[in-house]
């Protein structure tokens, strides 16, 4: 099996299951409406696919995980949703199609948003899990989670974001910041879940979050890249969004090029760090060589 | 100590605690500042005065809850700056100042209220809680936390306050599902909460549950009649909004007198489900008919 095979594979399975997932919620009728569309169908579901790829590494099955998978990929559209706003970067496109609150209005939209990052929380809490993961090892991935969605991670990212669209001159390092916080932090935690459910050691917890965070980093870099190079057709969202929000981005700072060669080199730096694993997650690397193609 | 003396003292311990909280994010500038100034000064109090008086009635003590007390205050406080955003109520008066997003705006404002939940979840799942109580009874905590402030809880109650401004006629068991949702979960979150961490069974449990669940719908009630007979300068916050938006409530249905009778028997009723205790949870009983004090 092929790569893009296999992506579509495990992007079936989350489908799947985040479907069966949100059926209960039904007689909310109009905010059910609501986060149905905005998670289905869904975009790349790179977070989750990482989730599912890096728990099949250390255990040689996902099922368990799958759930934990779902309810990153609701953080993610929750972020979304409210990113999408008119509040704040007032987007119209999404996904190939009109973004949520063009559809269910700004406050569907806002409260659509809200309910998915409590369901995600509601999710993982599940005692459900316990058949499979230790209470302990549970209650380490809640919290995780409550970090990373908040303000030393997601939030705190999408604030800067904003705060340095208002700045004279932009820096290397508060671009950094606003990539680890606001996309990083969100594909670490799906790193990080799977390696603490998996049971892994704190020195290879530790080489999957250092993999994880130079490969958020090299994939918001290519998103920037894409909304300066690419069109609304091909990408299914709003494009030019960053030069007309003068955000900061590597590539507002060095250019196309110059953000090309740093996204290389952030995918090339995290593979490193897995290298001590031999081939155990030689999916992760290939996942992330897979991204740059994109900007090829 | 006589009950005013008694909330007072609390609400001191609630805002001291919330405090030392929020001091650590000070780093993140303007979100910390619109993150404190929505939490500080504060209003009531009720849903943390209320965790910390039903657990002081099972265990005697308070100390270990007051996390969680601040929690589900961040929760409140997160819900309200939402609520309050010019694409839901479009309220420019809370607590007696400007609401958050009249002071920094909407998008700061928006990401103030999702940082709040997070960092509910965030304090909730914290290991150090463990030295206190089982994983067992965290994890309960959590998903509790979870559902109440989601679609079958919170979020789902303020989707159908915004649909049921919008119906041709209002129905009794429309505004009981909206009370119920909007403002009994968060208030029987506190007491579940309370009880689950200390320890009660489940009869208890449900006793606690039932008297919050009417307490929660006569409070909402009381909220709806100074919304329509009360003014700004009284409550510190926008009067009069119920009637603008056409909401539905019992004040809309049967009067300001009406509603008062079933703000009434709403607390009397729910004091009932706590008679089987003696006078174990006699202050929460008295909380409840002092709220009543504020339609007399």
């Amino acid at each position: 099996m092929n790569l893009e095979e296999y992506l579509k594979e495990k992007r079936g399975l989350i489908d799947s299951a985040i479907t069966a997932m949100i059926e209960p919620l039904k007689g909310s009728s109009v905010l059910h409406a609501a986060v149905s569309y905005s998670l289905m169908p869904g975009g790349k579901r790179l977070r989750p696919i990482l989730m599912l790829s890096t728990y099949h590494a250390i255990k040689d099955k996902e099922e368990s995980i799958i759930p934990f998978a779902c309810a990153i990929e609701m953080v993610h559209t929750y972020s979304l949703i409210h990113d999408d706003l008119p509040i704040v970067d007032n987007s119209d496109l999404r996904r190939g199609r009109p973004t949520t609150h063009k559809v269910y209005g700004s406050d569907m939209a806002l409260l659509a948003g809200d309910a998915l990052l409590s369901f995600a929380f509601e999710i993982i809490s599940n005692r459900l899990h316990l058949e499979k993961f230790s209470e302990s090892a549970l209650l380490a991935v809640i919290h995780e989670f409550g970090v990373a969605t908040g303000i030393r991670g997601l939030v705190g990212g999408q604030v800067m974001d904003i705060v340095a669209g208002n700045m004279d001159s932009i820096d290397e390092e508060t671009i950094l910041y606003i990539e680890e916080k606001k996309t990083a932090s969100l594909i670490s935690l799906a790193l990080r879940t799977a390696g603490i459910l998996g049971g892994v050691g704190e020195e290879e917890l530790k080489a999957l979050t250092d993999f994880s965070i130079e490969f958020g980093v090299s994939y918001q870099i290519i998103d920037d890249i894409l909304d300066a190079t690419s069109s609304p057709e091909v990408l299914g969202k709003d494009t030019g969004q960053d030069e007309k929000n003068r955000k900061a981005t590597f590539v507002a700072l060095y250019g196309v090029d110059g953000a090309k060669k740093m996204a290389n080199e952030f995918v090339q730096k995290g593979i490193g760090f897995l290298s001590p694993f031999d081939d155990k997650y030689k999916i992760l690397a290939e996942i992330a060589e897979y991204t740059l193609q994109r900007i090829k």
